[in-house]
């Protein structure tokens, strides 16, 4: 089931035509995003989403999106939906038409999650290291590079995830071409050592993880040691655990590494898991 | 004035909604696209841009773009432009809609040339040089990182033509980080000195130029020396003439790069500009 909300306050059809062909976020890939988790009716981490639309949008120098009209959509999609308990609700923002009066394009679409996805989160994935081809530093020389933003030029993105499926795997772990751990396409990658969980610094050029920020908060309330740190990939074998989390997958298990039986987290991810929901 | 043309034989209002919000075009930046400069109803490089859509759609594991059904959307455009004698003539194809049946997307837009573009060509334009972070042979490495590929992801590029703005120039010249030219945001850098024009390889992860292929060809006949080499951006201080090429912009002459004045060159333009129109 999908449910389409646009920004003026009304549904539409998803399966109908809306955008035109010269929308800049189709011809450029100018735009930006984000998926907010839903369960049960109720958005998971709606306003740090909203944050990091907005901050997604400045490093774009688009003009910041109408939170209000947001969450209207956001609320209106919530309303109509009759499917099942959880739905991927994707938000978009685009510059708008080329040569435009500067109007930018939004939406919010509700959807099912991918089978898929639902069987991952039980099952647990294996996983490939790619380089990314990205220095550490290389952000702050280089803003225009726009590495930490979450925009809809992700060609790079789902080109690596069927570079994975080429190597018999279902998702990537992205590092710098020293080695050091960066983030998946679309998840934040958190190592777990003596209950001690660790996710790699944004400045190296990653995207702020929302769920990776839920799942520590959790973590940190309820005694473990969370550590905001670099990773290097080699470490990783020798973990107690390795997950790859984001709102839509939400904490699922890297069982392989480029082919290599990974330490049984299953217990950790168990417990992981249940920290994650506590938040909710 | 624009036309649009769809891959079935027909013509669509351009500013009528026709793409769906889940294309993977729009929320992934997953397709790929060619300018073709028209000229008094003449394609320039239609060939070599329709070779060059299938190249990058297959970098990109795309289905193979249909070439008769864009030849006969480029021919349609061509039939119903009434506006002036040049047309900007883009190629979208695009992965087609989320979970769909695998269709691309596809079309043909014409367009009037910007005012800004036709004044550039006359005047020349001020450029900056901007870090690309990319080391040379990262393209032969991490093939996904598809960087030779002319995608939908054009979000970096055009970000980087706003830093420009902010540095009070029009263009960039994007370096590697140990200062070796690789190209324009949209377009290929060729740099002239005694009589021998030079274009950066491709394998340092560029396009290869279309627009660039066929100067070089004019030059050629007319017994100038071209190669294909690499350049340092220092160099290009010292040279007799700086050019982005590409199809719209055709030969547009560098005056000043990093806001300082480069030799004079109108005159080699001039010389330039009737080689190029010398093909057509």
């Amino acid at each position: 089931m999908r449910v389409l909300a646009l920004l003026d306050g009304t549904l539409a059809d998803p399966e109908a035509p809306l955008i035109r062909v010269d929308d800049l976020g189709l011809v450029r890939g100018d735009g930006v995003f984000e998926t907010i988790l839903v369960v049960d009716g109720a958005p998971r981490e709606q306003g740090p989403h909203l944050d990091r639309l907005a901050r997604s949008a400045a490093m774009l120098d688009l003009p910041e999106p109408d939170r209000a009209a947001f969450e209207r959509a956001i609320g209106l999609v919530l309303d109509n939906w009759t499917g099942g308990r959880e739905i991927a609700l994707k938000l978009v923002h685009t510059r708008g038409v080329e040569g435009g009066d500067g109007t930018p394009t939004g939406f919010a679409l509700g959807a099912d999650i991918s089978p898929k996805v639902i069987r991952q989160r039980a099952e647990g994935i294996a996983a490939v290291t790619l380089d990314r081809g990205v220095e550490p530093g290389l952000m702050q020389r280089a803003p225009w590079l726009l590495l930490s933003a979450k925009s809809l030029s992700y060609a790079v993105n789902m080109a690596a995830l069927r570079e994975a499926e080429r190597r018999g795997a279902a998702e990537v772990v992205f590092t710098t071409p020293s080695g050091s751990v960066l983030e998946g396409p679309t998840s934040t990658l958190v190592m777990v050592r003596d209950r001690v969980l660790t996710t790699p610094p944004a400045d190296l050029g990653i995207l702020p993880g929302t769920t990776q920020a839920a799942l520590f908060r959790a973590a940190e309330r309820e005694g473990w040691t969370t550590e905001v740190a670099p990773i290097a990939a080699d470490d990783l074998y020798s973990a107690d655990g390795v997950f790859l989390v984001s709102s839509v997958r939400k904490i699922t298990r890297v069982h392989t590494l480029d082919g290599k039986a990974l330490p049984d987290s299953t217990g950790l991810h168990a417990a992981l898991d249940a920290l994650y929901e506590s938040e909710y």
